[in-house]
């Protein structure tokens, strides 16, 4: 039992009617199931961030392993098991499933016992297991976070003052991990004219220096090569370089493309997600057409901004569009990498989840299994240690709106 | 734009690598739409809590009337429209639709551009809207309070202290606005005995001596005649009392009836809410099947505990139960009656309401419209005013896990 906790005072004299004793904390919504991501074996797993964010929450978890990597799996669902023996909680705290079909995924998110749900992995993986959520007789919350391309912005002066150096950069973040990053690089928007050229010249050579990666499964690999496929016979895209292809298995192999903005507008199928190292650069003739692709874009978990001083307007005008269509906004970054803290958002609008509202990284993340819990006139004997009125848990509690020290 | 702020700073030094600016703020979900209640013409329509938690997150509002009261809801859209000129706002900030049928409601929820919905009313109407809402492609939150029959459990010390009062206060809370509170006591559930015996004969003279009170809508006057019928009928149930009939068109009729136990929980149908001044008192044979009863319950707005000093083992042991089944817990009052306040929380598990994770009522109502956006590494010229170094909004920001004062 955790999260914030709050308490509205009785008011006896109050006119017309008196105010009773309220107190409010939050306890868990109940057995959460999570499923593992194929791309992160930890931080995405079994001991990842849904099941370290359910457990505070206060909740049990039941583990469906990804087949990707069912070892990994259960060296680190053993270590769990016996830190829940050390700390002398319930065997039932935790539990891990293995099963490579669906059936596994669909029972668990049925079962009438489970409250709530956490999902990295595919869009139609993600949204199958939402609708058997959604279709229960008591619906739960579930938390897929599911595609996202990643938009980056080059604007005018920073383009123009380092295209190059941006250019080889960006393919670095492209190339991280064989690009199988939620937050990998897939597109970028951009005003077309020489400083985009160069960027585009720059990372093409990146591209063609990039030395092949093998991809985590067969599975993932051949969704790859058929993305990559879908740009080249698009007939919208035209390639400016692939890197080298190694002999072994699931070798993935870096592309780099580009697309003039109404034909990104007119087909929806150029924003789905290509998992892995491939990325489409977005011409746009001017300002304003920018702003018709940006209003365009699908809901992201991250959208970069490369500006210099003078790109301050530009910057300010998209900025409000960006806010509506992604969890978070970097300038000068890239996106590849995910801090653990109080402030991150790893969300944002659909489709990049399925619930805009929430995170599943960050000490925010617990909000997600929790349900608040009022308490009204209860003797002090009968109430929560966290609501008691001489605060044994010593919380900073919200009292009549300002903070217990 | 509103809700909690907080901050990582960064870490320059860190190893192995270094923590880059972070920032967090909480902006509006988009457009909402609120579906106005029959039951509470102020406080849960044109003008009610949804309305005024939706405006406050920064979204525009689009407030379907309820069509039992179209002549008070023009006036209040009319006060709010004065006040939306008065403050400089947009005027597409607040926005009132009339319609009985129910494509008005549907072309609302799906349309691309509602970003969120509140609803106040039936299971099945809330049940209809909330699919539609589901079905879109892009799905969004859709608030539905629903359907309650907030249990009452009167605890054998307090039933034997004081059960003739007891009775005769519970029906005072039952006839309350003809029955027609989301938080009417539509359920007693105790342990049978004398006790029991003599609660149930006060309560019984007091609907008895119930003068009949007129509903608020021929369609809710109806329901309530079906729900009572379905019980009668039920053959599971027998009645104690009804109240005097008026000659005027809708007039409620209050009713009690007393179920075995077993008969409640084996018929789904007797949980299912008749929105209206009859209650059904379950008689358990001891503890254990009380215990029973209460973990078979559906999810609830409210649950009551009548208890004397006596009672404080006993309801301890309940609790935790309770806690599970519904939103708001109260001792030794009734559950008509929502203060407005931090500690409130007006909602509960399905299906109570469609999202157990939010109240309705009071200033925790914000959050159902609120999502997070995370700031990396922005320039303070580009940070939003609340997320700016110097903090010049002056907000209790959460820096780095610390308040700011």
């Amino acid at each position: 039992m955790s999260g914030s906790t709050c308490a509205s005072t009785p008011l006896p004299e109050r006119q017309p009617l008196p105010r009773v004793d309220l107190r409010q904390r939050q306890i868990g919504l109940g057995p959460v199931v999570v499923f593992g991501a194929s791309n992160f074996p930890l931080a995405f797993s079994v001991a990842g961030g849904d099941t370290a964010s359910a457990l505070a929450a206060g909740c049990p978890v039941i583990v469906k392993a990804h087949s990707a990597h069912p070892g990994t799996s259960e060296l680190v669902g053993r270590a769990i098991q016996a830190a829940v023996k050390q700390c002398g909680l319930p065997e039932g705290v935790f539990s891990l499933l293995f099963g490579s079909g669906r059936e596994v995924g669909q029972a668990l998110v049925t079962d009438p016992r489970v409250k709530a749900a956490g999902f990295t992995g595919s869009r139609s993986g993600g949204l199958a297991l939402w609708k058997a959520a959604q279709s229960r007789p008591e619906p739960i919350p579930f938390y897929a976070e599911m595609s996202s391309i990643n938009p980056v912005f080059p604007l005018p002066a920073a383009l123009a003052a380092r295209g190059k150096e941006m250019g080889e950069a960006f393919v670095a973040s492209l190339n991280m991990g064989a690009g199988q990053f939620c937050t990998n690089p897939g597109l970028v928007i951009a005003v077309k004219g020489q400083a985009l050229d160069a960027f585009v010249a720059a990372a093409g050579e990146a591209v063609k220096a990039s030395g092949s990666q093998t991809m985590l499964t067969p599975g993932i690999f051949e969704a790859y090569e058929s993305g990559v496929k879908g740009i080249a016979d698009s007939g919208k895209a035209r390639e400016i370089a692939r890197g080298s292809k190694g002999d072994g298995p699931n070798q993935c192999q870096t592309g780099l493309f580009v697309t003039a903005a109404q034909d990104f507008l007119d087909d929806e199928a150029l924003q789905a997600e290509v998992f892995g190292s491939t990325s489409l650069v977005v011409e746009c003739a001017d300002a304003a057409e920018l702003k018709r692709v940006t209003e365009h874009l699908e809901g992201q978990l991250t959208i970069t901004l490369q500006m210099d001083d003078a790109d301050l307007d530009a910057a300010r005008e998209l900025l409000p569009t960006l806010e509506r269509k992604a969890g978070r906004i970097l300038v000068n970054g890239w996106p590849t990498g995910v801090e653990v803290c109080d402030a991150m958002v790893h969300g944002g609008p659909f489709p990049a989840t399925s619930d805009a509202r929430t995170t599943s990284v960050g000490t925010a993340a617990i909000h997600r299994f929790l349900r608040p819990v009022c308490y009204q006139n209860l003797p002090d004997a009968l109430l929560p240690e966290a609501l008691k009125q001489d605060n044994p848990l010593a919380l900073k509690r919200l009292v009549d709106g300002k903070r217990e020290s």
